[in-house]
């Protein structure tokens, strides 16, 4: 079992320690669950009251938060990210052996480092690259025409159709779809005519893409993830979408065809963009919103009513229905007695 | 194929019938399309007048609706549970033998009941186990420290990532991934760091999860879904979210972050549930509602605003921006109205 | 490569041509990007400004826009359609052979064509049908009692559960799953009770099913799509939905159990259709609005509110709360002030 003492911990990710520098721990735990080989961490103030109480063996915290802290402590500018990182140092990831296993089915025209790990059932189609470090999970299908970047991880039942190129260092979770169609239609007359999806996916470094979430690939341009793009599970990208750097998403957000959402943005779980809108850099759009417009400016939008509880609520939402008139009677009213007040003065 | 006579359906599901008991039943329908040898049941007075011309063999109803009944009848307390009862009878499930298909992929270090079926495909990866009587249908993948309970049904292409127990009878559906890595990131300066997912998922016994429907792993401890909960397609679970046991949720709704929800709850399709919220027992969340804070009392609640012809719905729309405005100057109106008034009987 | 003189695609798709028809085209692109051996279109006047600068060898538009095109033309009443039939000789498809590949497991009750293409690691059930000309891609599971029509494509990783028919060249996109079971729960005083899903699904010629999305089986009767349905990704069909032809749903819809949906309507994305619903021909619903009345007119239909700033929306959005109290003042007021306005002309 992997384990630091808290002097080792704090050298490692230059923090200061304060306390017992000698203790060891060998994993970590929230403040009321950790044990005494455990670190835990504090970066929300709402939880301080649990600090006092903490068993585990050191916290990561504010140097203010420190004078409160019962046990050791390591100081961070930031400990939400320092606890983070020390973290990842406890994670047990399954082992991934560099070589193709057995039933995995990979076409002669396909590119497989060697240093790549390729799991069970995994089909790797021709015209396919997979580079150095890159560990694909059992049943991953890797189509023509597509590159995984070097230390990528594909956890397991991850589809890539084609004509998509994964960056370094990216990770995505199983049932994610990346490359399929655009959603591309003409109407002719009575009838559907498919118009060809003949662009493809960029996905940049550093990236992670959610469990189920499916990203469709360009008409004609591709649809593009720039670096660090953060997507929770059941995303849906609609072709030919751009997603600005360091941009993160909630489940179950969507993206309309050719929609163009700047860096920095914060996409709450289920809010809506639609298409062929632009969405400036730093933007924070709130849960189950709905984007109608591009926003120029940065900031956080939202849309959406209160939930209440539904005998009141349906009296509010019928009355919803007549806003429009409601306004107008208002504007009279006020008309009206705007005359009535100047009749009295003029008495 | 499995046939039964009236009398023998009354015995058995402890019932009593009117009308011909020795009539033979293969089947069931719905009241306007069942033949003379299948059952058909009315729970919903709404039908009531499908009744009276029904040619089914026999009907599932309760003892006020008999009357009515032109056929052999079936008399239950409550209709419908009756009839699921009685219909799972003739539900023709694909065979499945025990052992594993040759197809199929079993580390070593994992431990497979030699009464369980294990389809074309599947993965099983070390440190799995899979109890007495599991059926795995085709291409499903058991992650390491993952437990498939007893009894329990994998129906085919199921995804168990890392640290998920399953209780026994838990039926899962196509598509559905369990244990992915809950969406936890940092943001240090410029760019995200991710948070380790550490935590598992804890699945109780009867639970349903349908297709594509996504459960995220804890950060640190566990997700939890009790005993009998029953999740539709396309439901999203983030990490560290309790649902508590009998709660059911329809399509595509999703619940963020260490929410906990009660038990005996009731989530309309594509309903969403805030994170870190609580919501209380036997809460009924209406469709496409979005519970912004955590509820206390049983009862129903929603959010939203009715449908209206796009034209009307657009004049209402843009009245709501102005809703604050609106409320102020009602309040204005009301103060210089009363004021006129006192004039008025100053006079 | 591919290519075509403009003269011959002029006659291949009966359009009129001008300029150059001697020149030679390999493949399409935007009006922006084209370049002298590509074709491009232009179907809406947006983009007219872009036409003048253009690259492209040819171009598809209408008669109107042909004036100002200053390369090779094509006439085209409808320039989008044509465009879609034409840009669809420039499609490189991954070859699909006819045969079985030895990955694949295929039943020997299954009955699957010479003509057919199966890919690796399918697994195709007793009772199954394949027919001619279909192309199954890596990893698709067809279980009993499905039939995939003639020329039908179900790209990779797709899912049809149990008694499951597709009809004649539909397309089928990864992750899909079809024929799962309807969600159909019977509450017992402290507990549900499953019913059985004992119905399948039919779905028509020509039909489109976008990556993740669900289709149920239906519980007695079947879940049905007409000819020339689109679904894009990541909708969900509850069981008996039907579905008229040509209709076509954006991303993240989603139709709740028995719902009937006319022919040639649209569905916005991440639409809902609450159940039992009927909705007529010709119907549009808008992005993210919820259907929770059947609706008997063709015409377009919404509900929402607008995307605010957050800190006005916050303001606006706890005066919903009291709009039927609003409602109630307003026309208090307004009694009042008839009645001094009365008092007035008494003087």
């Amino acid at each position: 079992m992997t384990s630091y003492s808290v002097a080792q911990l704090a050298e490692r990710f230059a923090l200061e320690f304060r306390g017992d520098g000698a203790r060891i721990i060998d994993g970590v735990g929230t403040l009321a669950g950790a044990g005494p080989t455990q670190l835990s961490f504090l970066s929300n103030s709402k939880y301080s009251a649990q600090l006092t109480s903490t068993r585990a063996g050191v916290v990561v915290l504010s140097s203010d938060a420190a004078e409160s802290c019962p046990t050791a402590a390591l100081i961070a500018r930031d400990p939400y990210v320092a606890y983070a990182r020390i973290a990842a140092l406890f994670e047990r990831l399954p082992a991934a052996a560099a070589g193709v296993h057995p039933s995995a089915v990979v076409a002669p025209g396909a590119r497989v480092s060697a240093s790549a790990s390729i799991g069970p059932c995994c089909v790797i189609e021709d015209g396919a690259v997979i580079e150095d470090g890159v560990v694909l999970g059992p049943h991953c299908i890797i189509g023509p025409e597509c590159t995984v970047g070097a230390q990528s991880r594909l956890v397991g039942r991850v589809t890539l159709v084609i004509r998509v190129t994964l960056g370094k260092r990216v990770l995505v979770h199983p049932g994610a779809v990346i490359g399929s169609d655009g959603f591309g239609l003409a109407f002719d007359r009575d009838h559907w005519v498919k118009l060809p999806q003949l662009g493809g996916v960029r996905i940049g470094d550093d990236c992670e893409i959610g469990a189920n979430t499916t990203i469709d690939r360009g008409a004609l341009d591709d649809t593009v993830l720039e670096d660090d793009v953060r997507l929770d599970n059941q995303i849906q990208i609609a072709h030919n979408v751009t997603i600005g750097a360091h941009t993160a998403m909630a489940g179950c957000a969507a993206v309309a065809g050719s929609a163009k959402i700047g860096r920095y943005c914060m996409i709450g779980g289920n809010a809506g963009v639609l298409g062929h809108l632009e969405v400036a850099d730093r933007v924070t759009i709130t849960a189950k919103s709905l984007v109608t417009h591009s926003i120029r400016e940065a900031g956080e939008y939202s849309s959406g009513v209160p939930l209440q509880e539904n005998r009141q609520w349906r009296r509010n939402a019928a009355r919803f229905k007549h806003l429009d008139e409601y306004a107008r009677r208002l504007s009279a009213l006020e008309s009206r007695l705007s005359a009535l007040e100047k009749d009295k003065s003029d008495d």
